[in-house]
């Protein structure tokens, strides 16, 4: 479309998809904006309220109500170059559904706030999903909203890559930045703050013939008594040759008693993370709501992970991977390698639970990252019963009776700088309930 | 033999094996004692050290030595009945093995102290085993070293029994003695506190079409957050009809969502105890390193559980059957139902840990039963890893990189009086070390 000067012009492109952010104090807030404007009128939707306003020459007017017909929201702003910029009051955050799972919504106060706003055009989806060959060239060690994201995607789209093994080093043998090294941060056009990214897990094998692992038990995981009686052999090799064609892991230097020890191979990644919440910022080792150093034995090829969205495009990566592991990953390190990984991402909208859960083909799982044990227990058992909750509409004395018989939990992290359990529950227990 | 008055008679008399008590400050210690008299000579063995020593009348003398020669205890006595009776002085407590996987032997400061003593007969093993049929007429609730046996039998005998569900109701309805009521307990002729009582379930099936479960998820497994907000039916019913034949539960009151829903059986025995410690006394739901309620969902048919042993005979016991649990029993109670049971058991001498541990087709199983979570994965963790040390003589080390690949573990008990997590390594995996 042409456009010279006049309001018809500014109204004509005031239609369409926008994403909305709300600055006021602390950090900012976004919403789904859908306009329509009809000459100098404007119709539309602004999260969950409802649009009303007028536009002319460079000027709009905005008033939100709720489905309630209560007004929440009186803005005005003009155009600025591609966008639409302005202030007014504004009530109950965001506007966008904002009920979690395990949790509150981020957002205001239910009172009217002064805030400051900006329209920017959703970005559009290409036609059909896309194939990213993705060939990190720098990885990044540390989990910050900060981060320029190394590559833009799209919901559906999905992405070819490798991780390093978590000290940095490649398949071939490459050292890159070390400290749990992550591949990306993938920036996913559309995902909100207040969402859940979805990534499923194509493919994660290993893609070289050497691993390392720790040779002593971590401190965190045996008692004091053991701790000073363990007599550990400094010479002692935790160098792993890796068989993929064989399904398993031998060691390189085996004394005596491994000499015909192996252990199965379970490609999986430690670090699966987005951008934790605002300025928060943690090395690479680190774990929380936003995922990072979750060490889940189970979050293997198959395996579909969902994580809290805290910025604008989520700044999802992944990296540290484990050619095996035990639960708890005690030796501090499990047989670290590097991977071939191949993933599809998706968006639930306006919907992100308080921390990550996952799904296999057997189980729905729940995690609970916190700095303890029985904290890390209590909060995998609720976000999982709440979950299960509002998926298959039981209410609490359904889900009770569900957990007495069939909850199971894995302890998956132990040694790092925060705890991480796992609850689960198979899905033939909930598959009369679809 | 017909015996009259005489030294000759008396030294014929003290040929063969004795169980020794001794007597000094706290808890009686026991050892294992061989006595061969030749005229008024003797010798023989006194636990792991050498006896020799004089008969005459009614009157004995002994000196224990050790394996370097070192001189353990000077020890004088006399026929007191069935009896020989005495005093002493014993260095290093009852001369037992000791050594304990994952602790320090019980017994007595290395230095000489005053002791009483008394030896007894051992019992002669029946020929072959026994196949006892149990019917127990009166539950019990409490663990105690003062009850009564039930029944008395020897290692390799088998038990057929039935336990009643933890409310104290049998197959046929008829209500027993309540609290985790506990059949038994059996005296295993022979055991003696620092030996490993060894259990073999043989059966453990339910016997009757109904079970009862709890219908609250219990405070410890969630958050406050979740536990403010539960709205619980107070009619909701947690009965269960159970169909061994099609291997699945399901509930007798469905409410419109779990009108399809099936839970497998999975039956367990919920409680598996010997007598605690010394005067030390525990009702029913509570759990020590002496088993009890250690809820364990892999404590089933064709599973071995090894418990230390701390009173003469064990007096184990077992109760508190259940259909299926999921972990942590976060409901309070699984489905608690009736069983009948089938068991056989065996002793290690000499050779007890500081915990339970368990053995089935897959994994070797070590407790950890504490105050908290974090420690009873440590101490888990930590008898695990002396276990394996010592069968598959391992070093520490070598013990490392197995768990770092391989450990796995189980929240078994997050709800009553103590909590209880095991730590196992698949057999698979130590299957090249034999």
């Amino acid at each position: 479309m042409l456009c010279f000067v006049g309001h018809s012009c500014f109204a004509a492109d005031v239609t369409g998809n926008w994403i909305a952010e709300i600055v006021a104090s602390g950090e900012s807030q976004y919403a789904r904006v859908n306009l329509t404007a009809d000459g100098g009128k404007l119709s539309g939707k602004w999260g969950e309220n409802t649009v009303t306003g007028t536009v002319s020459q460079d000027n709009i007017e905005l008033v939100l109500t709720d489905a309630q017909g209560k007004q929440m929201g009186s803005l005005t702003g003009r155009r600025d170059g591609e966008k639409i910029v302005g202030t007014g009051t504004l009530s109950g955050g965001r506007g966008g559904r904002g009920g979690r799972i395990g949790g509150a919504a981020p957002g205001f106060a239910s009172g009217p706030v002064q805030i400051g706003w900006n329209l920017k055009r959703a970005a559009l989806s290409p036609a059909k999903p896309q194939l990213h060959q993705f060939n990190p060239t720098d990885l990044y060690g540390t989990y910050s909203g900060s981060l320029k994201p190394a590559l833009t995607i799209f919901p559906g789209d999905t992405v070819r890559t490798w991780t390093a093994d978590a000290g940095g080093v490649d398949a071939k043998g490459v050292r890159h930045r070390g400290g749990d090294s992550a591949v990306g941060p993938f920036y996913i056009e559309g995902a909100l703050p207040g969402d859940t990214l979805v990534v499923h897990f194509l493919k994660i094998k290993t893609n070289r013939s050497s691993a390392r692992q720790g040779t002593r038990v971590n401190p965190h995981a045996i008692t004091t008594a053991y701790l000073v009686a363990a007599k550990y052999d400094p010479e002692f090799s935790g160098e792993w040759n890796l068989a993929p064609e064989k399904g398993v892991a031998t060691l390189v230097h085996p004394s005596e008693h491994l000499k015909s020890y192996s252990v199965p191979l379970k490609p999986m990644l430690g670090c699966i993370s987005v951008a934790p919440p605002g300025a928060e910022q943690y090395r690479g080792g680190d774990l929380g709501p936003f995922g990072g150093n979750l060490d889940y034995n189970d979050n293997v090829e198959g395996t579909t992970i969902y994580l809290p969205v805290y910025h604008p495009g989520a700044l999802f990566g992944i990296g540290d991977g484990h050619a095996a592991m035990g639960d708890g990953e005690v030796t501090g390190s499990a047989l670290e390698t590097s991977m071939d990984v191949e993933f599809s991402v998706d968006i639930i909208k306006d919907d992100a639970s308080v921390q990550p859960r996952a799904e296999t083909k057997d189980y729905l799982i729940s995690f609970g990252v916190s700095g303890s044990v029985p904290e890390s227990i209590q909060i995998a058992t609720s976000q999982l019963a709440t979950w299960i909750k509002r998926d298959y509409k039981l209410n609490d004395s359904e889900v009770a009776i569900l957990f007495g018989a069939a909850l199971k939990y894995d302890i998956t992290e132990l040694v790092d700088a925060k705890y991480d359990v796992v609850a689960k529950i198979p899905k033939s227990i909930l598959a009369s309930m679809k």
